[in-house]
């Protein structure tokens, strides 16, 4: 793997880091305007909408960094890493309005549900593409070009 | 790293990511079916065992993904991805026992953590290889194999 | 990427993950002492705070270990192992100073992540001067080293 190959998903990852270090952040001054002491995880519903907020990004970041990966990897750095910005984006916004209103969180969740599906299907193609590669001694995307007179 | 000894992994990983996606889905369905919205987790005991369900599988999901590929890099492609494709069936079916008693999570649960112990042995076996490999010059493997009248 | 420039990474990920095995069994061992049976995760306050730490520590396994390998594979395998073994005795620390009482997590908690900002800063250097060198061809490193004199 060169450094070439890798270095925008390293980029993406390490904004992804700082998003969660952020979220973070909002929950431990949510704790101190709602007086809500570790290790309660329960209060009044604007902390609570916040503790969830920051709990439900943090189960997915270890999700989002494997497609994030693995389509980069196995499919394109390029389409991989802009996934990796959008649905970065789309979580800051599904933060800040679940803070508001359980209603708010709704839209920019499934936008980030639908770049993380993208990020599934390019991790898929890409290891399938590999597989056929790797175990079948059949490129694939060679064919496919050589078919439509690319290559 | 070349793609023919990392492509298994990335399928299990894939596998992996799926197996979340359906887990997540599931916890979806059960706060339409109980009447739980977000950000509230607690409700009846039958979606409180789906929602720790869910709850539970992504907490290790991490923890599989650094051990199988850790003893996929290591140690083996091969046998890592094997029991990764067992740690992803006990999980399934964690899930699908949790979802109807407490007790049915048991059997598939003892059942992962014993497939997860086999991948954090064949990380650790792998590790100290290349360690004496690289720090030491010395090739156990080989030094091994040599002993044995096998190289 | 060659084995020896990420053996020590290696080695730090595996004995994360026998941590967080070992703080698991805690959970398992202080719902058998407190009668907390799953899927309840609520119960006296010794209960909560040793399932909290467990939570905690849980949420930033993955965190932690991207900006390791991120800082580990960008930066400095050596500096980065050395941060790496110092957050997870941080997290050690914090584990069981939580389990005693809600304030002896705050030290423990704070050291962990002042050494987690430490390898979020080497990833984000390590990053940039790859950023720097792949699309810019500019070598930061080796510039500063001529104009120090030292190449």
């Amino acid at each position: 793997m060169s450094e070439e190959a890798v270095v925008a998903l390293a980029a993406v990852t390490v904004l992804g880091v700082l998003q969660q270090a952020y979220f973070s952040l909002q929950v431990i001054y949510a704790r101190r305007k709602y007086s809500v002491s570790p290790p309660a995880t329960a209060g009044p519903p604007e902390f609570e909408r916040i503790f969830r907020a920051q709990a439900n990004c943090s189960e997915y970041f270890p999700i989002f960094i494997a497609v994030l990966w693995t389509s980069g990897v196995f499919f394109s750095q390029g389409l991989s890493s802009v996934c990796g910005l959008l649905y970065l984006y789309g979580r800051l916004q599904y933060f800040h309005g679940y803070s508001e209103s359980a209603q708010r969180r709704l839209a920019p969740l499934y936008f980030s549900a639908r770049v993380l599906w993208v990020l599934v299907g390019f991790s898929l193609l890409g290891v399938f593409f590999s597989f056929c590669r790797v175990y079948l001694k059949v490129d694939l995307l060679r064919g496919l070009g050589s078919a439509l007179g690319l290559v």
